[in-house]
């Protein structure tokens, strides 16, 4: 197979950017072409999440040839969610593979500071099933159920994850400090972590990437540079919470991973700093178990003790992460390799020498991910000793339930909703509710008092949405019910122990 | 580099489908791998134009891994507006050639019957230049002022053009009632045709493509099999009907056809039958003569003399096309392949023998297109004599200009519009016109009589409209405009031969 590297490489400054997509998108071609020093190449390829939504303008990859002044070669746009910018990374990757191109332009951006918080949230959102955002589910409520799980399974307490995801947020604001092209420029305290508000319990502001407007691009060639890509991998995960067996992992990563140190002939071990997806300071935590920097529950520590700062044995997101870099959704995944390509070459703010740099970008809830690989001559050879868990077993599958039927569960998951969807009220009380027949489903919490992951809870559907409720509240709920039900005050609760709509 | 070959082929019945796009594209999936007897791919791509916005759920590749129970394997979704399917394709194809993958699934759907048709219209014209959009331009508009140029640089009477428009139309309707996946299944007479109402003058409804649902399906694979994709080309053209100097020939389609044809080693003589994309049935005239099946001004003729029927020399669209097929718009591209490969096997309604197919799809106005050549084995070599015309100088960019400024050209094309989108009354004139200083601009007729091309207009400026006058009518909209501007009527028109906005 025909080896790929990285001929040149640009980024716009991120945050806000009051240019078009493709202008942004443009501005970062032109200081790749320029650092690559070339001003063909044979096909373009583009990373983009939803620019029609975000923008109104549809023809993104005919559009952007169009600003290049690149019109008549191959321009494709490639979409996987929030990693599509890594998505257009391996597209290229294996057109020049192939043989079928000699060098090609990657690029990718999103714009979306322009819009409502509301309305960026509302589109965000639509990469979660169906069922899930009909509850309200938005990406950071169930980032944060994620979160609450992690902390249950890994016996946590509540005050030793805040310092952890405390640490990862410090770590990361520090970084982007230094980059001069990152979103903030700030670095922060605990004292305003701990004072930033809550999205989703237990995830605060600082633990969230910001919505930002910007683009990466990258010159790809079969001519030996610096820089070689030697790895790249993909893998899917399922879409809705409700059917995943595992929420302290995302499996997708660790298969995307094993590709990618199989096809670069190394392991973790290897690797010298990393830049992955904290879209949320827990996935910062949770992929550095994935990708075998540290065993499942040891990530926290390795946060909080400085082992992943830029002077620590395993720096991640030297360049400040998603968390201080920004998040313009579709770019991130191809920012990441930016970075990692600027730090090896020695031209990022810190000074440590590296041979050679792991990239992870997640798609969605963690549905679509990569991993990519980067090597400079003579990075040492490292057996490949790593083998990641199998993939487990999947849930069952949901099945159709009559709308009167209650079911029994208990609480697998949960968080509180601070900032909610358009048309859901604050605080909304979400979980992922496991039911006695061992199936998973979402519900939004009549109340948002006694939650607690294994608590007892009844569950009933109305309007197509399941609702819960923790079992020592049943009675006030059963009298409610027989009232609205009756048309009258209920004297006596009703003698059947089941709530439901009996219609 | 590998060589990759058709092991499965797949296809929804094309028309109204009420179930949701992932069930279509997983309907199609699973009749493509029943048919290459395989359960097992590595990976999947999918080609969609605009899922987000037509159903309202993102995240399209992880969605439909999940629904086809291939969570885990690497999902891709390519999107060049209405040529997605054939970008899937070729994304597939280059991950075969590259030795990363063995097998993969490649799908392609749209599901649009559900929106209303002012809906439809609104997402598709998306991919049109926001210049061009403000001024009320759709596709068929758009597709109607190339048309009308062709009849004027061809010297084709307008009931020449008719007639050839008409013979496209009722060929592809005889050919889609033959075929039990169509959405149109009844031949359609000349009466039908010319009973159509027009959308946009000279385009009737019979020559537009349908608003359809549906999705196709193909099993990639690097082991031999009856039927080999021997070339696959792309090349982009401009957005703009205003950056372009040529309109009566997508440039996009000629830089396609001469990749694949190089690859496949062969020539338009070597071609047996093609499937083209005929969105409007001029496409497939012009089409006709940018993959060098016939000569420039003759692909109407040959349509009118049955060379293009499923009996004559080459025939063109025998599937039914676009036109009778439908055009669930991302699908299309990848329908056109299985069509093909339908009728390679031996497996459609005509019975004539074939071993070389030509497929070409389109994204937005020419911008985005796509050839692919599929070929049984023994088929005959063909030395490649084939030149293209080569590629033309672009016209000087538009300028921007002063809002007072009054602009004189000359009418280059031009149409009525009589299905206009959301907030433009028809009938609604739309020309593109040519300055005096060389550049060409979109304007709205400020009426829609005595418009030809070559005739002698003004254009001013308002609200960031150009608006169109021809010159005889100079007059009366001098004395309206003078009227307007002193708030009384006028008596004497201005002494100024310009007209405008003087502020």
């Amino acid at each position: 197979m025909q080896e790929v590297y990285i001929a040149g490489i640009g980024m716009t400054k991120f945050g806000k950017d009051p240019r078009s997509l493709a202008a942004i998108l443009s501005e970062a071609a032109e200081i790749a072409l320029g650092d690559a020093q070339v001003r063909e190449v044979d096909a373009l390829y583009i990373g983009a999440m939803n620019p029609e939504e975000f923008t109104g303008d549809a023809n993104l990859a005919s559009q952007v040839a169009d600003v290049l002044g690149l019109t008549g070669i191959p321009a494709t746009r490639i979409e996987t969610a929030s990693s599509a910018g890594a998505a257009a990374l391996m597209a290229a990757f294996q057109a020049i593979a192939s043989g079928h191109y000699r060098r090609v332009l990657v690029l990718a951006g999103e714009k979306m500071t322009h819009l409502s918080t509301s309305a960026t949230t509302r589109i965000l959102a639509e990469v979660i099933d169906k069922r899930e955002r009909l509850c309200g589910a938005t990406m950071p409520a169930l980032a944060a159920m994620i979160t609450e799980k992690y902390r249950q399974k890994f016996r946590l307490s509540q005050s030793n994850l805040e310092k952890m995801l405390c640490a990862v947020a410090l770590k990361n604001h520090r970084n982007g400090a230094k980059n001069p092209l990152a979103q903030f420029q700030r670095v922060i305290t605990r004292r305003d972590y701990f004072g930033s508000k809550f999205i989703a319990t237990p995830l605060r502001l600082y633990d969230c990437a910001p919505i930002t407007d910007g683009a990466a691009a990258l010159v790809l060639t079969g001519d030996p540079t610096e820089v070689r890509l030697a790895g790249i991998g993909q893998g899917t995960g399922p879409i809705s919470l409700q059917d995943r067996e595992i929420f302290t992992s995302f499996p997708a990563t660790r298969i995307a991973a094993r590709r990618a140190y199989e096809m670069a002939e190394t392991s973790p071990q290897g690797i010298d700093f990393a830049e992955v997806h904290d879209a949320f300071t827990p996935f910062e935590i949770i992929t550095s178990e994935d990708l075998g920097f540290f065993p499942p529950a040891k990530g926290g520590y390795a946060a909080l003790d400085g082992k992943t700062a830029v002077e620590g044995v395993l720096p991640i997101n030297p360049s400040g992460g998603l968390k201080a870099r920004g998040h313009p959704v579709g770019a991130s995944g191809l920012a990441q390799v930016v970075e990692a390509a600027k730090l090896l070459k020695g031209q990022a703010a810190a000074k440590r020498e590296f041979k050679r740099a792991l990239t992870q970008s997640t798609g969605g809830l963690g549905t679509n991910n990569f991993v990519a690989i980067l090597e400079r001559p003579g990075a040492p050879a490292v057996q490949n000793l790593w083998t990641p868990a199998p993939p487990s077993a999947t849930p069952p599958k949901q099945k159709s339930r009559p709308p009167g039927d209650v079911i029994e569960g208990t609480i697998e998951t949960f968080t509180i909703v601070h900032v909610t969807p358009d048309g859901f009220l604050p605080p909304l009380a979400l979980a992922l509710i496991r039911a006695r027949d061992g199936t998973l489903l979402m519900a939004q919490g009549e109340d948002d008092t006694q939650l607690k992951i294994g608590r007892e809870v009844f569950v009933r559907r109305l309007d197509g949405v399941f609702l819960f409720t923790v079992k020592s509240q049943l009675q006030k709920v059963q009298e409610a019910f027989t009232r609205l039900w009756r048309g009258e005050p209920a004297t006596n609760p009703p003698q059947d122990s089941r709530i439901g709509d009996s219609r």
